[in-house]
């Protein structure tokens, strides 16, 4: 028996390697690409059933994805694929993402974010160094609180998991409209400023499409409570920076979490902002690492691949791509 | 019918004095000794069944103290009395300290204290300040960690029910070394050592009493891993200060989240630190305001004046301070 040949466009380290060996055993001929002659590459390429990549331009380059003539399935390990160029990849590959791979730890971050701004811990610990010791200012009490959730997806559902487990009430807004989870409230995209109205603490975790981009601009960032917690793990661009920066200045009580950013290293080489917000006492700022924690590489890279072993066995691979995701 | 006198020894604000009144309507008639004349304070002091006091010694005085001739109960509204000269209390008077009163809001301040810790927020902002954007060093994965609570009292079992929550494990040390709660391991504390050692967050909700007092030295802090969270939210007292600064110094990846302090206002008039705790990256500092959450001091306050309701009906009253509990 002839086995479907997957393909890894780069060298993974050790145990994500051995995830992938460990998924695929028995059910594909894996190889990865860098530890490939030149022929065996050019071989690898035109067997493909399906590839499994981080960044599919750098790695292969164009003329590489045009050897891929028997590929049906581009599976990112990425959740977000809003880099892509869509235009420059064979029409005939459904390219997946790898969406809610990083939902639980980035989950964690949000509570972190969330609970470190309502206990205002980095605020108070910079105001004793300045020998103030605020022990009678009250801060926020987190049961009871509104969790706003922008993009109710695998990482939304997570968020609002452990932000039910906190104690807060969760409204949410997904593309359907609809959810068999147990929310306050669930709508659309039509309903983001009645959702950020309502809501003590507002979390994006959509994905950047033509829709999403700049969604947060000056006029619901004051549809928003003077007080709200503003945390974005998304991507940068979903908030138009310079109306955040000016609503920030305007309403010290607001507190902006920002783990996405607008030029971030990853995505553009560096990692630049148009005004100085980590600077501001009412920003809470991380460096796009909320994915990171021990071995949620190894949980993304497998969870990649059961997908791709999903689509050999002639089963409908889950998160394709559809054009309302595409950003370029 | 004659309602029992119930004093209050401090004028509290509205909605406090409002809460008072409701939980005594028809069971006590209650008096607010700053509200009192002369005459009144003197009868109000000779009637009293029982009162209800943040600080009896500075509110009511010595003198007024020997006067509490009926009075069978001081409920404290504060959890920690350790401050309280009990010598100088009449001996027919039992005390009773209002555990558990903040129990909600210090857990969600615990939990964002490790949160934050886990997920390095104030260490990774500081340095992308000075240009390091650090998306690739793993944060810590909370779900799965062992949490070590010293003091499984009332706050140490609202703790664990968060922690519970966001996934983690519970060891914990209480009085009898019993507990119907769900835990991985309970005992004494002469278990300290063990539960230190297993922990990856180590949570001190102790009362400070001659047991405690610097129960954590050197060797308990050598005990523990080398990447612990340690946090602190009981009495600055019960870590060693001298010995903490040194380990912190020693070991840049284990974290101190100090929300009690050795020297701090409202026990001593200011607040000061052998050390430059404040300074040290692997410090999470909050002036003792875990307590302060809108509300919290309402709450607190219903449940003290609930006990003295019980004490009044006859029934015992909860949380009588022992000569265990008793500092000085």
């Amino acid at each position: 028996m002839t086995l479907p040949v997957v393909l890894v466009t780069h060298q993974p380290a050790e145990p994500i390697r051995d995830a992938f060996l460990g998924v695929f055993a028995g059910a594909a001929e894996l190889h990865f690409l860098p530890e490939l002659s030149e022929d065996s590459r050019r071989d690898a390429l035109r067997s493909a059933r399906a590839v499994l990549t981080y960044h599919p331009i750098r790695d292969l380059g164009i003329d590489a994805l045009a050897q891929l003539e028997n590929c049906g399935l581009m599976q990112c390990l990425t959740a977000g694929i809003d880099y892509l160029p869509f235009g420059d990849l064979p029409d005939h590959i459904a390219v997946a993402y790898n969406a809610g791979a990083y939902a639980k730890p980035m989950a964690e971050h949000v509570g972190a974010m969330a609970l470190s701004a309502a206990k205002r811990l980095a605020g108070e610990h910079r105001l004793m160094k300045q020998g103030e010791f605020n022990q009678f200012v009250p801060t926020k009490k987190v049961a009871g609180m509104t969790c706003g959730i922008l993009g109710y997806g695998e990482t939304g559902r997570e968020v609002a998991r452990l932000m039910r487990a906190l104690g807060m009430n969760i409204q949410a807004v997904n593309r359907s409209g609809m959810t068999d989870e147990q929310v306050d409230f669930i709508g659309t995209l039509y309903d983001v400023d009645r959702v950020l109205a309502a809501s003590d603490v507002v979390v994006i975790t959509l994905a950047l499409t033509k829709t999403t981009d700049r969604l947060i601009r000056a006029a619901q960032l004051g549809a928003m409570k003077p007080d709200a917690i503003l945390i974005n793990v998304a991507r940068g661009e979903i908030v138009d920076e310079d109306d955040l920066y000016a609503h920030l200045v305007d309403n010290p009580e607001f507190t902006a979490c920002l783990e996405a950013w607008w030029i971030e290293p990853v995505r553009h080489g560096r990692f630049e902002t148009a005004h100085p917000f980590l600077d501001l006492p009412n920003v809470i700022a991380s460096p796009h690492n909320s994915a990171m924690t021990d071995g949620s590489l190894i949980t993304a890279a497998e969870r990649g691949a059961e997908n791709v072993l999903r689509f050999l066995k002639g089963e409908t691979p889950r998160f394709i791509a559809g054009d309302d995701v595409r950003m370029v």
